[in-house]
């Protein structure tokens, strides 16, 4: 096989049920991918990451290019074997990042230069660099390098930078190297605009790619237009074809954009908000550091089999947030990952079963 | 059962390995203790901690006290629920925290009064209260409530403070509520004098305890001292119940202090020195910051079990140093603690063979 491989097994409405099919293993869509941005989802094992339910993780180009470097990660067999995960890998483009986090960005044609957060060294990230990091690491899904579009910027500004990822998507594409098992994403970007967002998709179609994510959403524009912009996407994308949305997000945008035909999603949501004692669950979200929950000895959730709701109570976790405990971090993300997973396994039941429509959330409005 | 059950099941030299039988599990013996300050081996879940091959783990009333509070914790289960640790659990006084963390101290015949370090909040500790909050969390192993003597000291400071603990013995003594399979353990002070060291253990042994503890080493009097002082106390303690050395240490400290007799040990090195990027290993420490690891594809210990071992290279290990990545300190705290308990396993072994004068570890002269 060469390529990503990815197949339907179910529809209801825009919404599928389905199948992605890497080098290394399948992964049951709509998929939700946690963010092992240094190689390493903050907090986990990567045995952890797998009994959450995950299948694949994300690893963050620009971080790993700068530390610990591409080349030696390479060297030491590759980011599945380095970080011990063997499921798959999607690695973003460093585009974003690098726009969020670097020094003394220099955007020009033919990429970008920067300065390193960490020491200042001096860097150029390409399209054709970004996808040679990409191969390096062995990332079973690329990404095409582009320029995650500010929110709000002037329609002008917007359909610019649009151009430029375009441009770069091409010579991204070009720079892909086909090896079974292995893909190249292109991103839809556009701003908020629907036109914009439709002439980016044929654009990217035209070119061809084994995925099709959407990008530059969930920056401030609120859930009403994310859902908006999914809209105006969606119908200019191939319907065999994996669509990913980006940076997202809330279990509420999940639900609504795999409704809208998205079948994959990353976001930091689960795992940073375990770090900071926040907790998903079928009741609604919870503040473990409210010190309600100081006598409580229910689990987080009745209903979830992770190693936090199956070992100790609110009370504990209470605890351990506010003495500030690893194990809290350890325990909430854990909990949050497999809340994540559940749901997703619960949406493709739902797609399976043609249910969609009553799907809901704690709390959500029917 | 009534008390703590010790049975001898090979002696070598002055070294005994043995049982201890607890109403949460039988010991191996000589045992390394994980310790567990605030209701958790920082950074390891109890499976965790269970699978590095510990069969009892410490945790402080100091901590406990004030947050959660052992009212609380009893209210909850007591602690083996609350931390969900289903082996034994040995809990200290908290005479040794009170007078290094507390403010506004006050030192009285009848205890120490004292402020939280963390709201500042008013207590009271005795003899009495300490052996309370010790059977609300629901201890197998008590402490005697005890002045931990400062080093150095005049020799008339070190006779009061012992002379205190003495009578502070006592009365824990008395107010300890025998249940099967839970004891209490007195602690020998009297800081570096022979002298004063034989008279402690003669006296508490008078009272009569469960087990024995040797308390106000390992602060400072160098390893030297620390064996005199084992030296001076382990001849004048009964044979035929435990003896804990606390606070120790270094693996050639605890090699030094099982062949003076000692059969417990607890320390934070273990555990904190995998926070800080020190992992002990069959070849001596490493310190995994440093760079000379970047590219080394090797484990931390080929003879290793434990779970950074069998998955990770010390390349990966340094990235997660230098990256500060929260997966560093479990695995390394995980790589530790299975260090020491392996170590005790080798103990053990060289007693029972009668080779544990041929023992070393890497780098010792013969």
């Amino acid at each position: 096989m060469s390529g990503i491989g990815f197949e339907i097994l179910a529809r209801d409405g825009m919404a599928r049920a389905g199948r992605l099919l890497t080098a290394h293993g399948a992964i049951a869509t709509p998929a939700f991918m946690p963010v092992g941005t240094a190689a390493t989802v903050k907090a986990m094992t990567p045995d952890g990451v797998a009994a959450t339910g995950a299948q694949i993780v994300l690893a963050n180009t620009y971080h790993l290019m700068l530390r610990p470097g591409a080349e030696r990660i390479a060297a030491l067999g590759g980011l599945h074997c380095f970080m011990n995960w063997p499921g798959a890998i999607l690695t973003d483009s460093g585009g974003f990042q690098v726009m969020s986090l670097a020094a003394l960005r220099k955007l020009g044609e033919d990429g970008v230069e920067f300065r390193s957060h960490l020491d200042g060294s001096r860097h150029l990230l390409t399209p054709e660099r970004s996808v040679a990091i990409q191969h390096l690491l062995g990332a079973d899904i690329t990404m095409a390098f582009d320029e995650c579009t500010p929110f709000p910027a002037a329609r002008e500004a917007v359909e610019a930078s649009m151009a430029l990822t375009l441009r770069w998507a091409e010579r991204s594409r070009a720079a892909f190297d086909e090896r079974p098992g292995h893909g190249i994403f292109g991103i839809v970007q556009g701003g908020v605009h629907d036109d914009l967002r439709r002439h980016a998709a044929e654009r990217l179609v035209a070119i061809g790619f084994d995925g099709y994510a959407i990008g530059g959403l969930a920056i401030g524009e609120g859930q009403a237009t994310t859902f908006a912009m999914v809209e105006a996407s969606v119908p200019f994308l191939p319907t065999d074809r994996p669509r990913y949305l980006m940076g997202v997000g809330k279990p509420a945008d999940i639900v609504g954009a795999v409704r809208r035909g998205i079948d994959m999603f990353d976001c930091v949501l689960p795992t940073r908000s375990g770090r900071t004692g926040q907790a998903f669950t079928r009741e609604g979200t919870l503040n473990l550091r409210n010190a309600r929950h100081a006598d409580d000895r229910t689990p987080l959730d009745r209903l979830c089999r992770c190693p936090a709701c199956s070992g100790f109570s609110r009370a504990y976790l209470h605890h351990l947030t506010k003495a500030r405990e690893i194990l809290a971090s350890m325990l909430l993300t854990a909990h949050n990952l497999t809340y994540y997973a559940d749901l997703m396994v619960d949406l493709r039941a739902a797609i399976a079963a043609g249910r969609l429509a009553d799907f809901r959330l704690a709390g959500e409005a029917a």
